[in-house]
């Protein structure tokens, strides 16, 4: 491994400025896609992410084991709920969630791997330099590798490994800095009226997928 | 499937001119790692392409089945000859090549999937504009996904499935256009007497690996 790292410093040329662990932007609209390694996930959606106020809203088309499930899925952090929306039916489901707010960022201790540029740098506009990173999840303790942009700090994809899936990689696209639609992290009306049912688990995303199918 | 085209084509937002295949520029000199499905393959090499003179370079650390290996490899496709070149000992082995040269290009018969952003487009220099394309390879048949710059065609990613690795991923980084040195698509000269073994079965990329592990 460490061949490799070397390799890759080398490739991506010595640099007289190491790259600084980063946060990014706070308000970020765009859109991600989920790949499992064991194929069985595959999942693109359009996001709304809010680190201030600890929201994300997600519109998720996701295949699991061949089946195929649309969610609309306001997360909020802070209140530790998330709702699960039907905007047509006008139906809203409300559950407790699991895990707490994580920001978009290379946390402090995370290692820097390489910076290398996608694309080429030999005329504007047709290069982007990427900085990626490697750490510990904080919860689970398992591998991260985290890729950036090294001007803004804008997520370009995050790969960790979740049983039984193998490597989990989210490559994030489209992304705007700011939030396109504010109501949006806002729970519709109809959603004044759901109840938490007394005896739900706490969800996180991925045991969500699980149980729908 | 179409759900996802669809809704990735949503993402996209609706293009006014649609991508059109295109050919990478002729000459090229940069970085590509190389990760298999399986895990068993990991590689990360500096190449240099002509597609001029059909001559590929390659400076190649390969961890295959958890070894471990550096590879010198000039192809002259035109000659259908590999050589392995070791620049320390000056020795130089010579190989048949069994692939025909396949230019970095998106084939006039591939199938658009989506135009993403990576990083973002909220300021300048810090997003890419990137067309995702997928077609069947000419020889094997099999599926291939390729993701090439929109201004310029340069390379980004480039996944088909090979038997036992799964899917293979290429990923194209440092590119710059042009061949930053040119004798080095050229045979050295301790490589004049390297003589082709009578019995030598062809050899493309995958093959050499699997016989030197």
């Amino acid at each position: 491994m460490k061949v490799f790292l070397a390799f890759a410093c080398l490739l991506a040329g010595c640099l007289a400025q190491r790259p600084q662990p980063c946060k990014s932007p706070p308000l970020l609209t765009g859109g991600l896609s989920i790949v499992s390694q064991n194929e069985e996930l595959f999942a693109v959606a359009r996001y709304l992410y809010d680190a201030i106020g600890e929201r994300i809203r997600l519109f998720e088309v996701v295949s699991l084991d061949n089946q195929t499930s649309f969610y609309d899925i306001l997360l909020l952090y802070r209140e530790h709920v998330m709702y699960q929306i039907d905007d047509k039916d006008r139906t809203c489901q409300k559950l407790p969630l699991k895990d707490d707010f994580m920001p978009l960022a290379i946390p402090g201790d995370a290692t820097f791997v390489h910076q290398v540029v996608l694309g080429d740098s030999s005329r504007p506009a047709e290069g982007l330099l990427m900085n990626t990173w490697t750490g510990k999840l904080p919860d689970q303790g398992g591998t991260f590798l985290a890729s950036v942009t090294d001007f803004g700090c804008i997520p370009i994809s995050f790969e960790y490994q979740v049983k039984p899936y193998g490597w989990l990689q989210t490559t994030y696209f489209n992304n705007v800095i700011g939030i396109t639609d504010p109501e949006l992290l806002i729970p519709p009306s109809f959603c004044e009226d759901a109840e938490m049912p007394a005896d739900a688990e706490p969800v996180d995303l991925l045991s969500l997928l699980k149980q729908k199918n």
